[in-house]
Order: structure tokens, then C-alpha cells, then sequence
């Protein structure tokens, strides 16, 4: 059973994303249409796509990148027997896989909410390799060095000066994982700012963005008729198919126009 | 049974609100004596004044206004059928009351706090008719635009890139609303800052403004005392009557000199 | 725009209901297909049916009747004074409509969990009236006398030994109650157990019971299945359309067995 | 990596395990020296054994198993077209290898702690199989059924009547999970009653339960010296190394006098 | 400064408490007047007397008893080699002082809601000594044998296997202390049931059973009103004064009566 | 029984942890060697060194100086009478002991997390005495102005506009409390950053801050070897005592060759 997402989701495609909100980004994963045959199936839906408990801690910073997964789980000695491989360890396995459009995501999983998962001498190695940043449901440590230095963009449940032992160890990496109540597929996109920390599944992607791209042109187009008609934006929001049309004609006859205009100009 | 309550708050008293803090508001609502024929009813006081779980994400701003409320109750597509009118759906004539000295008051009652009540395309009416701000127990969607381009004061309990519905729907405005634990009754002042969220009821309203303001002097009087002695402030404070009786002899005393120094001045 | 339900539940379709579980019915509820012309809408679903945060005080206890609704807000004295009626009060009239098939149920709302609605001396009418019980995300004071001297089944937050005041007054009665982060609209189906609190739609209730009762034989169907071969549930479990029809298919052809032996043996 | 222990515990060590209590076996695996050659590294112990936020729903009822393990994630539609392998799925072919001396362990990690894992139909198989019980961190629906007619022994976070769809599905069994902040690896051996879920690692099970056995007769020892001198028991508990020397001794000297007086008798 | 209260409650007063319910202790200490001198004073009032987060362990036992206090504090070797002196180490000091009518009030004040404070073994004391029960805001281990060895009523936090160490120590006794967010002072008076667990102020004890003693009555008699005239209670209740009035004659033509029947009866 | 610590940390001692983070302190208390003659006991260590819930409200600021302690309980009529005492009340009497090189620490151990123990009034007499800053569980009132106008580092649970009374009274002030859930013994150093608050045993501080000075250079060494070699920070992280070493010598060579060059220069 392959793990990691078999779509690859291309550096155009994020950077397209760079251009948009967590906010659209969780709209348009929502509404999702289950994919053929899943139709009137209560479980075909995305719909749990927003990280809960996972909160910016580089405020300003919108994070875009593809997910690296890594999973902790609770310290033993004869888990660390197994696990603890020096540079081999899961968690140097993982961040060696994050490159200039990577995030690392981190499932810690812990009932103490000051248990750190990494600190400065570790995510160093992100630094090294240029990572987008970092999501985590545990807690960072030496976080004011990660973010003076290394410049990573940072989402985490918690900042705290503890350790991970004896409460954490690092344990498997690219495979998935539940951060903040969500599925992460290695390979899926991350979109997170402010707002909060939202995930798109790489298959559907593409699609995503399309609709995303439309979507905000027309919010554009709708704003422009409520200032101009100084009314309550219930009058055209939330978007009906109608409106939508409206605005698709409207582009359409702009660019007529542009393209007229441009004739004639010449 | 009317529901906004019979005393309308002046422009001015609200001016002169601007400029104290939310814990001096929130002492000076805490003491209200009990209204004539209710003075030994277990009930008899206004001390739930102080929100729960509403903090600032607009911080620095200092919020004063008179509250118009709206009350969202959990989504259901009956219930929508009834609600939703377009421009004429209860949020947008819960913000059409909202001019200058106005404060959107929200009551969410949620227990998903990531579920929102609004973002920048409904709150664009608050900014078309300069509203001074929000408060409420539900989260805010697309924060950023609200805060940079609207330039709303924002108290809410959490922010979210996630939406209203499924969840949340907007059901009646004008009526009292729970929001944070505490009653508020469209047209009570609301006195925000950092500090947090206090409701001041709108018929005790100036009462509590002229008793802030004496309070204001005499602390700065205090603070003189203290300072001049340099005693542990115990020695002056809490304020007792004698103290304040003290007060006001020195004021009246200056008030005096003043008056002397002008008459010989002249 | 009235509030109440324009649906009755009939005492026929209540019986029915008396005979699953909340487990059935919350997935009856929340499989529901949304209403015509709603198909393809966001909030077009029913999902938020099931209370969080209200418990069984009655264990053992199955409850099952319409809603009446009573909705708390946080006490103020310009509140009391125009809420407080003596038998009129909000309270009494809500409980005055809750005959032997009807459920008081009750929005608290309050940030204290040990601040009650009611006691031992209020809820005496609901014994008056044989109520089935009560529903509450508020706490219950003497909760042994209640339990033991007026038989109601209960499901609230909490139990306690503190009063409403001055924390919490009852305000409206017969409105739209929010309990639990469940929408009640008077007059919906109340289906509880030790596993939780269901809302049905009244609208929608007699559709649902229809579909439980099929599901219950179904699922009885399948056990004897599952038993008689011996294998994992999965093998039938979830049941299928397909797994369905063949035992619609079992069930046509025992009627016809039945039928024969019926008019074999007379 | 084999991630199941290499050690097997008997069934004659699960049924010693059987006379004691959790609080026992909790300081057992606490005071656990650290294996050879981990000394003195922070993380050398074993001291998260005991699972948070899981308590028993079958009162009166002490569990003693070996873990077979079930791990839950967040659903989503490309996973489930992975998992969903009717009677192959996950969550079968772990209770395919719960037999009489064993406990499902499922980590279920959501957020909803009203979303259930497993309800009567699928729990069928354990009581096929005649498993011990069930311990996760999950909800469980139906319970009374599952508690009534199947006589597990059930450890769980809540109960609820709501399904798995579409908050959770299984994923993978037979790998180590983290229930409850507490690693369990398969094969570890569950010690279960109404004061708490302890995990004892199975490749020291025979000294813990030895050290308990030991520990056990010396507390009845030093009972029998607090009564008889009617002191306080901080004269003789927290036991010390001296005190329980001067058990061993005592026990010594009984078991010389037994044997006299048998030989005597003889 | 002394700081066991000065008024010690006789055996008999703590007869008089055992007839009644915590929810009557509650209203009777809520509503208890400032002493004189400190009539308009913020803090003139005893309304802190619920604990919070603490509840029944035995449930159907009623605990009635004069407090004495035991603090703990986290634990930490410098202060273990303070405190740790066997039988005369704090919690046997504490347990020495409770006889037939008191109960043992413990401060536990830790983060770890899994931290016990006394286990089987050294709460046997308090069974030598015949005390009435327990209450902490920490956890209790062992809490079968408890219950059912020393038929102790235990009122807590929560039940857990874990030990005191190293998270709790026992650090003083006989002072003051926090219990669930109200103040016991050693030989306050406990009253506690089902409901939950109140602080009688021993200096106002005796006046608080006096109008509990009343209040009880009245409402018997108000009972009887309602009942009577098949009225809403909202009618008699909440007593008025002038109902009390009413019922006070009756009370006293009552007495009248009886007096005259045995007279003429003679 | 003395309360305060006999080891009186220097301000020479204070100055070196000025330079180091809370994580760092954290990494050293938490290894900590027990005592001689405390080796293998359980409560053998300095583990819960790490305050819980409370966060920096100066956020940049580094607090670092010795605790002078100060206790609050719930206020109660009974207990204000003898603890007010104007300006000899505790809060006064704590505040008088910090001089420039200490740091108040207050218990406010309460489950209002609004009730503020302090606000811009009292916290005058810190600023007069140029105390270092304030740690404490409860909340602050007026933080701007305390920030603004006195340059305090803060720590705490919360802020917000509420009083003290009638929630909670200041009680005794010199002895032993648990802040966060951590023991402060006067005369303890505190640590804390925008990471958290730890505390540093008074009679271990100087060993604390030795190894402390080596560890940081160790780990500067490490990076160069890292960051060198290009190579995942696993290598050489965890430092082991074997790469210690290594750095001793780099340093003794390094220490050689300054030594020489300065004698060959010369």
C-alpha cells in the first residue's frame, strides 16, 4: 500500500496558492464534490481539513508548501532501543526530504501541551535545506533562535523551554498522520496564515486552485456592485450561480472589450 | 415587552467613556447599588459585567459604543428557510442600525470555536456606515482584511479561516443576547480594551460615568500621596470614605487657590 | 414568522420512537437527504443533532417526547424586573405546556457549570403535569428529590447544589432554543439514552422512524448472518444497498411462507 | 522493524497479573530500573504507563490482557478507497486476533470526543472470539448493548450514539499506537480497573509481577504491625528496604515454623 | 495570629446539619449578611462556599463534619528533608486530629488531575480513628478498599492508580486552606452530598441551621399550598417574606391548636 | 522549620544567568543529580521545575532574579479581619522585600481566571523599590499602564479588568507556594522568557549555571561541526559525553594555542 500521495503536486501549482487565504483555501476543500462513485456515501466528504490547536507562531507569515510527515509517540526504552540511529533517526530522515517547497508536519500527539517536539539544534537542519517551515500539534522550543535564524515559518500548538524525553521520541516518517484533527498525506498541500493551518489534498489540487482563482475574482466583482449600490452585501453574497454567471459575462464582455480596444488602438 | 431598553446613552456620555479603561468601568459597574425595592434580593446587582473567553485582536484599540445585537443559533435547513432574505437576513439589519457610535454585539454560542460568524465580505456594511467595532463568542474569518482595511475595532474569541455554515446561522437582532456570559440589552455601553469586555447597562449609564471620573481624580490624588511619602500604597488604598472626603477638601481647597490667583491676578 | 413547528408529532409516531435507541436515531438524522430545491447547499443538512456537554442523570432511563422550550440568560435587575411574573413567569408557562408526552428543554447557557436552572420546588409542575423529563446544558439542584419523587428522566450538564440567581433567570419560553450546539424548535422529537441526547426534526420525524424500523430488521437480518457463518462483521457490515435488497427479498418471501402455512393449516 | 514484542507473556503470568490491582502494577512500572547500559539518560524510564482520559464503563470489572492494537485516523475519501476492505478492513483483522486472553487497544486521537470508534455491530466479533475487553481513547456507542449482551470489560474516553463516519476509520492494526499519552506496543499487558488503565511493557512483565507479588505480602505485613501497634502508618509506609527486610525475615521464620510444625505433626 | 477559628460547633449543631441537603447549606451560607461594620463592603460576603471540580466518590452518603486540613504542595527534595518524619511526618499529624465527627480537607492544588494524595495504606488512620470522610481536590488511590474497608465517604477530584510522588508532598496542617476554590479554616463546618460539597463558616454555623431549620418548614408548608391549589409554584416560590409571615401563623395557631386539643383532651 | 532557603543566591550568580535562556535552565534542572543519600527514591529530583499556564505578557523580556513569595486565598469576611492591615497587609509586606535584583511570585490558585490579584495601584510599591517583575498564576489588572509606566517584566495566567475581591485576598506572604504547579521556595531564581518560567533550586543554582556555561559552548561547537560537515544535526546532538570530550580538548587546544600565539607575539 504506497503511502505517499501517487499526485505530485508541481512548484506552479503552490505557487499559485502563495496568492490565496487559509480562509478560500478551507471554502473551496469543503466544498468539495466526493469523487465518482462515493457519492451518497456519509464519509465522502474533505470536510475535516482545518487544524484544530495549531496556531501561528510567526504571525504574518503565510506558509505554502508540500507536507513531509513525521510521527512521535510516547517515549519507552525499548522503543528508543530501535529508533535512535543518530543522523538515521526519523526525525533527520524527514527533514532531510524538506527542500525549498517543503513543510515539515509533525504529529506529537501529547497530553502535555509543554512537551517539545524540536528545538534550535535540530531544525537546523531545515535551515540548511531551505524549508518552507514547520506544523506541529506539539510544542517548539528555543523558538525565538528558529525564528530570528532560520527564518521558518512557524504553526504549533505551544512554545515551551522543555524537551522531548522523557515524553516524546520521533518514531516513523512518510506515512500519514493526524495533526490537529486532520488526515496529512506526505505530498498534500499546506496553506496557513493568521487565519489558521488548512489542508488540499494533492489530488484534487488543481482543481482547488482553479476554483479558488474564480472564486476570489468574482468576490472582486461583487464588492465592486455593493460599493457602487451601497447596499447590504446579503444582496449579492453569499455568491449564487446566478451572480456568477453575471460576473462570467462581465469578464467575458471586459476582455471583448480589452481585445477591442487593443484593435482599434493599433 | 420592550426589549431596547427606554434610556438612550448620549454621544456625549459615551465621549466622556472614552477615555477610561475597562477595569475602571468594571469596578464602577461591580458596586452599582441595587435599583429602589430590590436592595436585599440575592439578585440585586449588575457584578456579571465582564466577558469570558472574548479578548481583543485588535490590540491597543480602545472600543466604546452603544451595542446593537445579533444572535446566531446552530444551522438547520428549516430554520434557513425562515432566516435567510438576502439583504434583509438578520445580520444585515442587525449592521444597518450600526453607525458611529455603534458596536456590533454578537452572540454566537457555539461550541466549535473555529466556526465563524462573519468575515470581510459581510462586515464591508459595518465599514460602509463606520461602525466602531465587533464583539463576540464566535470566531472571525479573513481577520486581517477586517483589521487593516475596514478598521474595525475586533473583540471576538477566536479567529478562523473557516466558515458559518454548516454550523452557525444568523437568527434575530434587537433582542438581549448572552455573549460571553454576560447580559446585554441593545443600547447598553460596551467599554473594551486589552484588559477585556465589560457591558455597562444603558439606564445606569451616566450614573457609572460620574462615579468613574471623581474615582479617576481621587487615584490621581492617592497616587500623590504615595509617591510623596513613599509609603506601600496600603497606607492609601484602597480608597476609603475618609480618604476620599480628603479629596475632596484638597479640591475644593484648589478649585479655591485657583479662583484667588485669578481674582489677584486680575 | 412562527416559531413553533407547523408539524405534530403524533403520541403514534412517539410510541415508535420509544422502541430504539439514540444510537439509531442519530443516524437516522443525520443521514437525512436535504429538503427539494436545498440539494446542493452547503448547510443543507441536518448533522447537528447530537448534544454535547448533556449527560443521563437517570441511568437506565430512555426518554423520548416533543419539545417544549425554555431559554435562560444571565440575571440583571432591569431584567427581573420585567421577566419575574410569579406563575407567569417564564419558567411556569413553559412548564404549564408540558403534558405526559412532552420534554422541558432547557437552553442555561452559562459560563458557570454549577449555576442551576431548577430544583426540587420549581420542576414539582412538571410532576403535576406527568412530563416525560427534562433536557438541559445547565445544572439540576436537589437532584435526588426529583429523581426520586417526581420520576422524571434527566439529562443536564451537571448537578449542584447552588440556585439560578444571581447568575441565570428564565426569559422566553416557546422560542428557538440552542442546547447542547443543538437547534430544538419547539415541538421536535426528543430521543435519549445513556449514550445522548437526539433532536428530530418534526418534519422529518415520521420519515426517520420509517427508516429505523427497516434498519433494526435489517441490521437483526445481518447479525444472524454474521453469527450463522461465523465470519467478521465487515463481511455485511456496513450494510449495502445490495446486503438491503436481499433482505427485503428475505422478508417478502418469509411473508409468503408465513401466508402459506397460514392457509396450509387452515 | 518488528514492531510486536519479542516477548511473549504466558498465560499463566496474565493470570497473577489477574490478583492485583492497577495502583500496583502503576508503581511497578514506575520505580522500574532503566535496562543496562541506559542508566543515566533522561529518558531511561518507563513512567507514562498510565492512560489519561480513559476510564471504565464497565464499574466493578479489572481487565488482564495482552494489547492487540488498532490505529484510527481522521477520514477521507482517497484513504478510505485504501482501507476499506470489507471483513479484510483494519479493525477486523485486529479483533480477528483478540482471543481469550487478549484486549483490543485502539487509538483513536479526534478531537470529537463524541465521534465512536466501534458500536454492537462490529464489537460482534470479539465476543465471538471471546476477547477479554476494550481500551481506547475513542468513544463507544451502543454500549449497552456491547456491555449487556457480549460481557466485555470496556475502557473508553466517552459514549456517544454518533458513528466513525466521517470523523474516523481504522487504518492499521497490529502496530505500535498511543492511547492515552501511553505507548502501547502489541503484546504489552493491559492492567485494567475502576481506578485506571496501566500499560506494563511485556518484556518485563515477569518482574514486575514478581516485585507486586513481594511487594503485596509485605503491605499485609506491615497492615498487621500499624493495627496491631495502632500507630500511625507513616511509622511503617512508605515501606523501606529495612522494614522490608524485616518481612523477609518474618516470612523466613513462618515458613521455618510451618515446616517444624508439619514435621512435628508428622 | 490564630488561625483555627476561635468558635468551636458542638456535636449537636453537627446533629442538626445532618438532616439537611447541601443545596439548603448553600442558599443559607450565600445569603448569610455581612457581618456588622463591614455592611458595604465588596468582599463583606461568605458566597464562596461550593467547591468546585470536587464530587461524590460514595455516592448516596452524606458527609456532616468540622474540618481539619492538610496542604500539599509539589514535591522536591529540599523539601522533602524538611518534611518526611514518619509517623509525625504532616498527613499523620492531620489524620491524629480526626475523630468520629471530622473530615480530613485536603489541598492537593496540582496540574496532574492523575496525582494521588493518600492511597489504602495511609488513610487506614483515619479508620482507626473513626473519622466521618474525606475531601481533596487532588485524586485517591486505591478507592475500592477504601470504600468498602473503612466505609469512608470520599469526596474528590478524581480516582486514579498513580501515587503522591514525585508530584505531591504533604507540607502543613491545621492552617488554612484552598479546596476547590473556596476557604476552609480548621473546625469549619463540611456539609456534603450527591449535589456537591459546601463550607459552613464556623462562627455562623449555629445561625446558618437555625434559618435552614425555617426554611425547610416553609417550604413544606409552601408545598402544600401549591399541591393544595394544583398551582405553578412560581405562585408560593421563591418565599416571600409575606409568605413567611403566613406560614409562621400558621405555624403558631398550629401549636395553638395542638396545645388546645391536649388540653381538652385531658 | 525555616522556610526560606539558607543558600542566599549572589548577584554575581544572577548576573551569568542573565545571559542563558529558560530552555537551557529547564535542560539543567530537569537532569539534575538527587541528593547524596537520596539516590534511588522516587521523589529524588528537580523535575517539576516548569511553571504551567503561565505565559509572558512582555513578551521579549528575560525575567531573571530571586523569588520573594506571596500567598492568596479565597477572601471570606472572617479572614479579611485579620489580614487587612493597610499598608503591614502581606501584598505590602512582599512587595517591601523585593529590592532591584528580585522578582514577587504570587499563588493566586484560583478557578476564576478573571479574578486579578494586582493591578497599576499596588504594583506602584514594586516600581518605587525597582523590583525585577512579577510571576504569578492569577491575572493582572491594567497591564498597560504596569508595563507603560513601571517596566516590569510580567508573568502570568491571564489579564483582565476585574479586582481582587471578592475572589481573593492576599494571605501570607515568605513561605513555600506553587505557582503553576511548581514549589517557589524565597530565595529560588527564577528564569523565565518568552519560552516560560523555571526555577532554579537556590542551594543548586551555582552547579545549575556551571554546567550550564559548558553546555552552551558545547552546543556552539557542535553547530560548527554541523554546520561544517554539512551533515544532519543527529550526529553530533544529543551531545554525548564522548563528543564533550571532544569539545574539552578543542577548547584546551584552543586555550594551548591562544596561550602560545600571545607568548609568540610578544
Amino acid at each position: 500500500m504506497p503511502e505517499s500521495t501517487p499526485t505530485h503536486v508541481s512548484d506552479e501549482v503552490l505557487e499559485r496558492f502563495r496568492k490565496i487565504t487559509s480562509a478560500t483555501a478551507y471554502s473551496a476543500v469543503w466544498r468539495l464534490a466526493p469523487p465518482e462513485g462515493q457519492e451518497w456515501f456519509a464519509s465522502a466528504n474533505y470536510q475535516l481539513c482545518l487544524m484544530r490547536g495549531v496556531k501561528a507562531y510567526t504571525p504574518g507569515r503565510t506558509l505554502v508548501g508540500r507536507a513531509q510527515t513525521l510521527r512521535f509517540v510516547p517515549a519507552r526504552p525499548d522503543l528508543l532501543a530501535r529508533t535512535r540511529k543518530g543522523a538515521n533517526s526519523p526525525e533527520y530522515l524527514a527533514m532531510a526530504k524538506c527542500g525549498p517547497n517543503d513543510v515539515l508536519v509533525v504529529e506529537a500527539h501529547t497530553f502535555d501541551e509543554y512537551a517539545c517536539i524540536l528545538g534550535n539544534m535540530k531544525t537546523r537542519q531545515l535551515w540548511h535545506n531551505k524549508a518552507q517551515g514547520l506544523v506541529t500539534d506539539g510544542a517548539i522550543r528555543d523558538l525565538k533562535m528558529i525564528v530570528d535564524d532560520y527564518e521558518l515559518a512557524i504553526f504549533a500548538k505551544n512554545r515551551s523551554p522543555a524537551g522531548n524525553l522523557p515524553f516524546l521520541e520521533s518514531f516513523e516518517e512518510g506515512r500519514v498522520v493526524n495533526v490537529g484533527g486532520v488526515l496529512v498525506i506526505p505530498g498534500d498541500v499546506i496553506v496557513a496564515d493568521d487565519d489558521g493551518v488548512v489542508v488540499v489534498p494533492a489530488d484534487r489540487a488543481e482543481e482547488v486552485v482553479d476554483w479558488i482563482e474564480e472564486q476570489e475574482e468574482a468576490e472582486e466583482f461583487v464588492i465592486g456592485l455593493i460599493d457602487g449600490e451601497r447596499v447590504p452585501p446579503g444582496k449579492y453574497y453569499p455568491i449564487t450561480e446566478e451572480t456568477k454567471e453575471r460576473f462570467r459575462r462581465h469578464k467575458e464582455e471586459q476582455a471583448e472589450q480589452e481585445k477591442n480596444a487593443k484593435e482599434t488602438g493599433e
